[in-house]
């Protein structure tokens, strides 16, 4: 078969797989998720040399031993893998819930119930938890999955999704309600990417340039999750000692991930003061700080920062400092250098944090709080799809809620229009 | 100036502008509503003249009269955008309306709180009121926006706009608020839809056609309106008299529209008798019966319907009709041939209710109540913005709260993550 015909009948399989998988019951769902972890730990030998298979390949084509990681298969992280998909069947299913329900003047009584999206396609590189991941979280809202993962963890994720398809047909479900691109040329990403009949929605997961191609190529919506360029503010009315554990926190828990912050900006009321003690602070903890002409004078040892520093993502222990005449510079500062994913306010001053929530327009705004809270387990969602940066549908972090939409439910004793 | 640099100015400026719109209160809206509405009654003779030019220019292109007269402004037409922007005025706001909020177990309060979008492109066909209506609603609802209406409304789609503007700057709003695309060209159009960075989502307003291109050239959200198949079930526990009331409602109240009727399915064991009585109240009233040969048997005078009919979304005086056996069929016929915009059942079997609207996949679905109510304003929205066809971020008619996105402001007292 040609790999378009072949794309095209995987799209269609997934559209008619997901009809029957939004009409099956919690315990149906359950079942399926269950079976999948069973499997997992069941096959774990299989699956450990699926991934030896893919890792041999891999580092034919000389890869990075940072992306071998990622690649890599362990009997811990098979496990971990159990368990995550036992974490979500755990959670409540979105499915079902009546969000609002209202009576209108002539009777009609109109329910906003949640439903599925339907077909959910996930795009993602290395890392081969992310299909069991994304299977489970589809499976449990109740849309179908089509998985296009990165060609070097191709065996690995093979055999993990035939696993939780072969669950979720033993519990009663189409096998197809889980599917791997079967084709790993670009070619076939191009191809699904047009099928908008067939997909709802597509999830790139991985790097800006992967999120960029799907973004171009489709004409399914996307939801992207961007990276993140993270602003703390810390206010004139700052308490001091609880600003530092938040720069600090925010910058050092784990500097690698996109809540993390890589922008400090000082008000100049505080910062003689506050800046000397954070910079030692984090200089201890091995944070390189690239500062503004003022915040160097203040607190030496500093490298300079350039305009680029303010729009870069370190994904490092890398600060950049900057002090500021006014609350209203830090907001414009982020409005002009963040990403619009988290930034934070440290300050006693009510009002100044009131306005700053208002005026800064990001996905979550910190009050007194590390940005590294922008998560969906820390947000109480149970589980997270990935973290929206689009502005439309899901923004912020995304737990199962974010994969279902509403259809209206209007019930009636014969009403008729005028 | 190149047309593709005075696009991205006009987009740039939308961005700026909705910076300083999210921000204003609702007062300072609800005043540049008041002044649109003014100015429109005040312009009339400017506005009726404006008209003319784009209706002599487009009858010597030699469109059609129908055409022109969706083209045509007249007093009462002006009269009414005025009122139009007034109804959108006395809305309440749904900027900043906290939609939830909960606290975590280590003290976070997180509210999830109404945002406007941002930047919203609409683009429209002939009809001049969509300026007034588009630019009122995005005003209201905080967002900038840009317009691109039909370039024979060009001259009267310029004034109007050039008021609304107006009067948003005279309340103390950026001017920009609200712009016309100025050139015509399918070229501004396109580079118009690769301006992600500056426009949040597209909504095009119009025939498939124009929503097709839209979606493809488009590497911003799209909100579809697409149109309606909508069909009409009448199961065997059907009241005979409301069946027909909603049948005929649904059919001639107003043919033209998505939400009309356009396959009725008559279970077998009232088609006996429901058909022929249905079949001649609809012939009174004109309307052309296409049937299945089990229909044609028991109602005489229906021609035969092709299989392309079950597809037809006639927007006429037409209705395909067919025997089913069995509701199951009904929803199976359904999900092949609806548009998935709104369906409906008429049954006084609330088993029969349930399962169906469980079964149906669609933005709305009635129970004894015509399809004619999925409309933003019977839904109690107070305003359409249109009714999506999407399943991501709103689905079915769309208010102003359809219009806004969330943002998370998350409060703290100096919460680091562990």
């Amino acid at each position: 078969m040609e790999i378009a015909d072949q794309v095209i009948a995987t799209c269609r399989k997934a559209r008619d797989a997901s009809r029957a998988l939004a009409l099956a019951g919690t315990e149906v769902k359950n079942e399926a998720l269950r079976g999948a972890a069973a499997a997992l730990r069941r096959e774990t030998e299989a699956l450990l040399a699926a991934n030896r298979e893919d890792r041999d390949r891999a580092r034919r084509q000389g890869v990075s031993p940072a992306f071998l990681d990622r690649l890599s298969l362990s009997r811990e992280r098979i496990e971990a893998m159990a368990q995550g998909i036992e974490q979500v069947m755990n959670l409540p299913d979105p499915v079902g819930e009546v969000m609002k329900k209202w009576q209108r003047p002539n009777g009609l009584i109109i329910s906003q119930v949640r439903v599925p999206i339907g077909v959910v396609a996930v795009i993602y590189e290395s890392r081969p938890n992310v299909t069991a991941d994304a299977a489970a979280l589809c499976l449990k809202s109740g849309n179908a999955v089509i998985l296009r993962g990165g060609s070097e963890a191709f065996s690995t994720n093979k055999l993990i999704a035939g696993l939780v398809a072969e669950a979720a047909s033993l519990a009663g479900l189409p096998p197809a309600c889980v599917q791997l691109l079967e084709s790993t040329e670009r070619e076939a990403v191009k191809v699904m990417l047009q099928q908008s009949d067939s997909i709802d929605v597509v999830i790139p997961r991985g790097g800006e340039s992967l999120i960029r191609t799907v973004t171009e190529e489709s004409t399914i919506p996307v939801i992207q999750h961007f990276s993140g360029i993270c602003t703390i503010y810390v206010d004139r009315a700052a308490d001091e000692d609880m600003a530092e554990a938040i720069v600090v926190n925010a910058k050092t828990q784990r500097p690698g991930v996109c809540n993390a912050v890589e922008n400090l900006l000082v008000h100049r009321a505080v910062a003689e003061r506050f800046l000397p003690r954070v910079a030692k602070r984090l200089a201890d903890l091995g944070v390189e700080l690239r500062g503004c002409p003022r915040a160097r004078q203040l607190a030496p040892g500093m490298t300079p920062a350039s305009e680029e520093d303010w729009d870069t993502e370190y994904l490092d222990l890398i600060l950049s400092v900057k002090v500021v005449d006014s609350m209203e510079e830090a907001v414009d500062f982020i409005a002009r250098h963040g990403s619009g994913l988290a930034d934070g306010i440290v300050t006693a001053d009510e009002e100044a944090a009131v306005r700053f929530a208002e005026r800064v327009d990001s996905a979550a705004v910190f009050v007194n709080a590390s940005t590294r809270f922008t998560d969906g387990y820390e947000f109480g969602f149970g589980a997270e799809v990935g973290i929206s940066t689009n502005r439309l549908h899901a923004r912020g972090p995304m737990g199962l809620a974010e994969l279902t939409t509403y259809k209206y439910v209007v019930k009636g004793s014969g009403q008729v229009r005028e």
